[in-house]
């Protein structure tokens, strides 16, 4: 299911539950701002082990160049979508009620050598990054991607830079 | 593969790694002891995903009642195959090396609602409580194994009650 | 105690202390759901250490054929239990104030050779699980259980396939 | 089983398994160096719960004025003496191998309240701080144990002043 | 300064900062209906460290047979009046802003060698326990403490008992 | 400083210490065996700040693509190469010998929103897995690299399917 | 960008984020109450990494004697400026949301030999505390600034022994 | 006690016992190589408190300007000396048995508001910066040990940047 801002996605954004949306749909936001054609959908590694096989499957083929995986608690999406094709595969651990993602932190980034999981932060911020560095790693390949990111972090640091003394603004 | 010991297994120990069986084997042990038909295999979850699938898919259909699976790190076989089949599924998490298991054991037992994995200790201990909860499981329908876990117990609550004064052996 | 819905509990859910009951009823209902018989008593460890052996001991004659426990902090009830019984004991982490559940985790899932408790994960996602399991354990002897489970699944694989893009539904 | 020192034992010493021995020997060699005296017992709250049952009931009766309880993992001997037996219980968290004694920390300390067990630190230390504090404790009602505890105390201190400037002594 | 209920207190309980009281004067009232005279006092070890040491050298010419101490964070109250006086210290690790806790605990229970402290859970549970150790300890010596510590407890176990089904009561 | 290997790396390779080459050399070797070139070098963020910015200002048009860094403790070398170019980062957490990574761990992924580092797994598996990542990443641009990856994926699948029992190989 | 207090500061405190104000002006309304004159600004090392260069080179030919940098997460900001200058650095861990500010502590406090920062406690007490210790440091060349600190601790001292029974003010 | 090094000792090194020695000895040792005048001696603030408020308490009459103390586990040292004197104090974890020196690290950052502590890192690494910290805070006042400072810290980044590649060094 592609979304509708794009006719060819270069990188799918997947999570393990609708309710991971609230942090994932950070990722979204940030590729559309940098222009990074994407889908978006709830494939859950555990109540849907199958259609996650075969998104994985077919990921190359329908041009994906690379995954976004946003899961909590047990997090087994970004490592099984790992384990089942060679795209690069970026994992966001989803803060989780009792523990804080710290379970999700440990389910995603603590692979074993042989399936590798690039793992951003717990939450928003993780999923904001996740996106930066899915468009730095097709700026490899897409100048204008690399152009994109290079102006979104020019814009940053000069976001922080104009800042006035905090003092100042403190009522 | 079926372990020589049987030709009609109940029970399906698998494992994520071949280091793991230093861990498993005293699963297989104990079950052995409790005369109950095991098979014995590696499905690594992240390397060999399809193995994994295919296990789990045929796992009720060739008689077996119940999985025990052991993985290190993030330990994502125990979850897997108890999203791919409806049989129980017992997990054991692997000691890891650098965080003495904790990934491992919260990458198991913090599956999402719907998807359970009965979990046990972290390592050898949780090897053996998996053969023994396994065994009374089983017990439920197997008069014969639920009387081999009960003399088990009643023998291992004799044997702590016969243990000298500590005292008297320390030289 | 049994509770009204059935004359012939085959599950005991029991818990440390009223306040569990927000977490352990998810286990009632979903047993509930699947049709699975069941009873549910408080039982405290350390205030009422006497009916938790009384329970446990006469559990099996009674003709439970699984125990539910579930208590938080330094959880003492489902290693209790099944120092007690023969029958498989699955355990519920309820969250802590303090620490979140982590100690009632560890000391859930941490037991020694020898008393094995299935621990699923803290909280409500737990309980559900509890409920799950011990369904498809029971469903090794009863098929009508077995074929509930598979139902329960099956729907809930639809459940999640039938969701529509999250995209679409934030307003 | 009384030690061989003492006919009339004021503190208890068990522990749940032989190897928590190599722990549980630093009480009782405090206990000595007091003249505290003590009985030393195997007592696994899982593998042999009527006897722990036993043991606590009567321990009143027999003359025992504080119960010191050691145990690892999920460590749940303290906690189930206090709760039933009204005397005061102090609780030694045995270093556990996976988790270092984290588990076992967590699992005595974070009683509910109405049970209270006075718990020490990890592992030797621990230990003999339990005797330590089990004398300090007896000196409230026997004035000999109160001096005992006092000498010991005031000799520690000038052991320690006594000590040379470390820089002599490193070779 | 003794509090208006009492001449002659048998246990102090002191406190790092008068925050803490919200947690402590569970301490108090539990006392309160044991019937165990106490005072009650703030003491910071690290903004009061000289009133700290008069109040550990003079608590046992006071009267006081025991010392209750909560402080959170790096809690260093407890283990600073059990290095001044041989009377029995039980400390209460208040739950601290970040840390949950956490750091209160182990600056509490990981006292050296030599100087015991008996460490109570974390919060308001360790604070209602502290007093219920407290009596019991003094019920080594007086015998209508004991009974009082034996009162409580069993009209405790009553009034689990008595408790109805929880499923009756929810709304 | 370039490796003898490659005239002109796509990959650097940094780490923050000599000591952590131990870890990072698995990195380097999975680049030579899947055939990526690449450069080794140590730069310390703390001791040689200078030359980890040139480093970072330089890498884009030395011509890498991507740069693997490793460190441990309070590991801030791959975020702050991060801060330095557009370049893909990849992070591997080097174990510390107090904390056993946790700390280099969190160092390293914990990035706020703005730069993101693609973290890898503590230790030896992070490295192995950072050289995989960086392949597939490449592989977008490379279709050599893909192939080379795919065919390092296979022969890892092939290789555990052919192991034998665990049972039969154990003396 | 000094503030309007001070024309000539001793102290530089900076932080990571505007967001650390909240945190960080604790810092300065200390260095207010102790006289001593502080500059206040943004700096983050992953968004302004030149600007953090710059202001760390140019701290001491600017007059000033110490820095106090406060950030949260994958705090890289204090050991940064450390690693760029000569001056005393003192970190404050900002809480940060997922994990407290474990993550902000162990990042700032587990500096590799070398590179020191000073490291205070998570959050507000530990920013008041990172200006005390500065004013503590600053007493060592300057009179009338130790004079302040022992003023204040003379003061607060007294804040403490004069407050009330605890038990007075409950209502 | 002062070292055979200096009649007139600006920093003095204490500790909580003789076995942290090993660790602190690594401050001793950069301290003479900085030229930094200071004095070694073991005080326990469990087993020697009225030591521990003596030598607090004389700090600054006898000319010290800064004192660095390490200790493990419940460590009380560092806050307790900060508590007594108004000089700066650094302080150093060390690593202890069962939890690695978080307990330590926990136990002395986490000071409460009013009464600072300058953390370092866990061990000998924590041991050596706490002696470049101390030498950098003295450097404010006195011009040569910052010229120390400023030269050590020159030649340490010299011997990192002459390091050669670490792919040639491994056998």
């Amino acid at each position: 299911m592609k979304t509708a801002e794009t006719e060819c996605p270069l990188v799918g954004i997947i999570m393990g539950s609708r309710s991971d949306w609230e942090t994932m749909r950070h990722a979204a936001d940030m590729l559309d701002e940098l222009g990074v054609s994407h889908e978006v959908e709830v494939v859950s590694a555990h109540r849907t082990p199958d259609k996650l096989f075969q998104y994985a499957e077919s990921a190359e083929e329908r041009g994906l160049e690379l995954v976004i995986a946003g899961a909590g608690g047990a997090a087994h999406l970004p490592g099984m979508v790992a384990a089942k094709c060679v795209l690069p595969v970026l994992g966001v651990p989803v803060q989780s009620r009792a523990l804080n993602g710290m379970d999700s932190l440990l389910s995603i980034v603590q692979m074993p050598a042989g399936i590798p999981v690039g793992t951003l932060a717990i939450g928003r911020a993780g999923a904001i990054n996740a996106a930066l560095l899915a468009a730095s790693i097709l700026g490899i390949r897409y100048p204008q991607i690399r152009q994109a990111v290079a102006a979104y972090r020019r814009s940053q640091t000069e976001s922080v830079l104009a800042q006035p003394d905090p003092r100042r603004q403190t009522p």
